[in-house]
């Protein structure tokens, strides 16, 4: 299959660059205004404001532009889903967890700071995110109901039926192979719920209807996948330059990864092919699922 | 000044052991519903449903009763609360925090468990907290901006403005000497902010007015500060066995505390006082408000 042309046209680099400015201004911007100064605030914005991708924030946005007119309760949700993401960094970086001393190019937040302050500042980003959704409605023209199902899908995605599980499964499989279902199911709750939740609370706040969510729900649960597949590549010959953390840990710690089950040619096409599930799915919509389409190939052709 | 009569005919006991009752059965009840079994359920449960005092969900439903009818929604508010409330106790008994090793008369989660476990177990009850309460609202009768007014007050609670604020302060205390003033500061932020989010969540829910809310208002900020200060007494000439936990852990830590700071008779002295104003904010209510005069002594002649 071949990927659609309408996609070529639309350049994705200059979108997220312009994404990712007005992100990180709205982050610094809650942050500022919602945490006083001191060595908890330090550590927050040390983790949240390091430069990242901000795939989850951008997919956010991108899913309410294709729905319709972003208002600007999403970007309140965007930094939440940030917020989230980052928390999970914090805390997966861990001593206890994975031990990972290198984070978006810079030391991980125990290191820099110290192991009880990267906790509780993971923590109170985690806690942000849902003061930021429950604040965020009153300065937003959706309903309050459309809020509640956000924080809801949110609090799921990111919790013991999600990522959190996710991690769990994650740390227990370390050093013991896993088979590529297990692997498979793993990263759906590891990765792909949040990223899912993240596309879903776009489009739910700028009122998406259901045949509109059902086509996103495809493109999410693809690129979440493709997202997860691409990492294990990345881990196996990215540039640790670019990614901002070190590469080849997979094979240290013997994890289960998609090259090490399927080798590395196979885990490309198999990217490929999700990624082209994605656009099959925006089919539905018209131009304005450029960013989306973009997005999906991005995630595939990244360099960290 | 004189405790009102009126809350000697109340036998806050049964009231108290009824209570309990009922929250660990709809503890149990959420938990087994949300979360599939597993490690990381396991764990959730060993420390959400070891024996607790339940102060906080029995402060938010007999702020909801004595306001108006508590409905079922205000149930899962103070389950919410318990599950905040539990991780974290998880989490400042992690070794890189306080490095408690005895909790609710039991080993502490990162003993029983791991420390990874422990992590993701205190994370993942953060998160269910806020899946409760954005889901409790399709079964409640109350209006849904009610339910983002509570998530938002809970969540500044618990957060870099509250509960995990003031942890980081006893954190950077411990050792140092601190004055009445920022240990008090400190308390209210650590245990104070979520006490007053029970009280506040409790009546929100249940409709209260301005009027109301302010004379509870009062009442929670005093007996927060009480049941601190009491529980710095307990620290000194406390039962373990009943406590659950160790007794003479500050000393032994160099914290400061009110007993340390005031001597015992007049720490007790002061939480007498700070009982007494909660119970004038009471002449407010009417009978209704036995419970939470019950509640109020309570908290300063507990056992544990």
């Amino acid at each position: 299959m071949q990927i659609r042309p309408a996609t070529v046209s639309f350049d994705i680099a200059p979108y997220l660059e312009a994404r990712r400015r007005i992100i990180n201004r709205s982050l610094e911007k809650a942050l500022k205004k919602r945490v006083k100064p001191g060595r908890l605030f330090d550590a927050m914005a040390y983790a949240l404001l390091a430069p990242g991708k901000r795939l989850r924030p951008i997919l956010c946005l991108a899913a309410a532009e294709v729905v319709g007119r972003p208002h600007s309760g999403v970007m309140a949700a965007a930094c939440a889903l940030e917020m989230i993401h980052t928390y999970s960094l914090i805390h997966d970086d861990l001593p206890a967890m994975d031990n990972d001393a290198i984070r978006r190019g810079r030391p991980t937040a125990h290191i820099q700071f110290d192991e009880a302050t990267a906790i509780l500042a993971g923590d109170a980003l985690l806690t942000l995110a849902f003061e930021m959704l429950a604040d965020a409605f009153r300065r937003s023209k959706s309903r309050p109901e459309l809020w509640l199902q956000v924080i809801f899908e949110v609090s799921r995605a990111a919790g013991a039926q999600g990522m959190i599980e996710g991690q769990m499964q994650d740390i227990a499989a370390e050093g013991r192979g896993l088979s590529l279902e297990r692997l498979q199911k793993m990263h759906c709750l590891k990765t792909g719920a949040l990223i899912e939740a993240s596309v879903k609370a776009g489009a739910v706040l700028a009122g998406a209807d259901a045949g509109q969510m059902r086509q996103l729900k495809i493109y999410s649960k693809n690129i979440g996948l493709a997202f997860q597949v691409t990492d294990d590549i990345l881990n196996v010959e990215g540039d640790p330059k670019l990614m901002g953390k070190a590469a080849g840990t997979d094979q240290c710690r013997k994890k289960s990864t998609y090259p090490g089950l399927m080798g590395l040619e196979e885990s490309k096409r198999f990217a490929a092919h999700l990624v082209n599930n994605a656009l099959q799915s925006l089919r539905f919509f018209d131009t304005k699922a450029n960013p989306l389409s973009g997005l999906a190939e991005y995630v595939i052709y990244r360099k960290r």
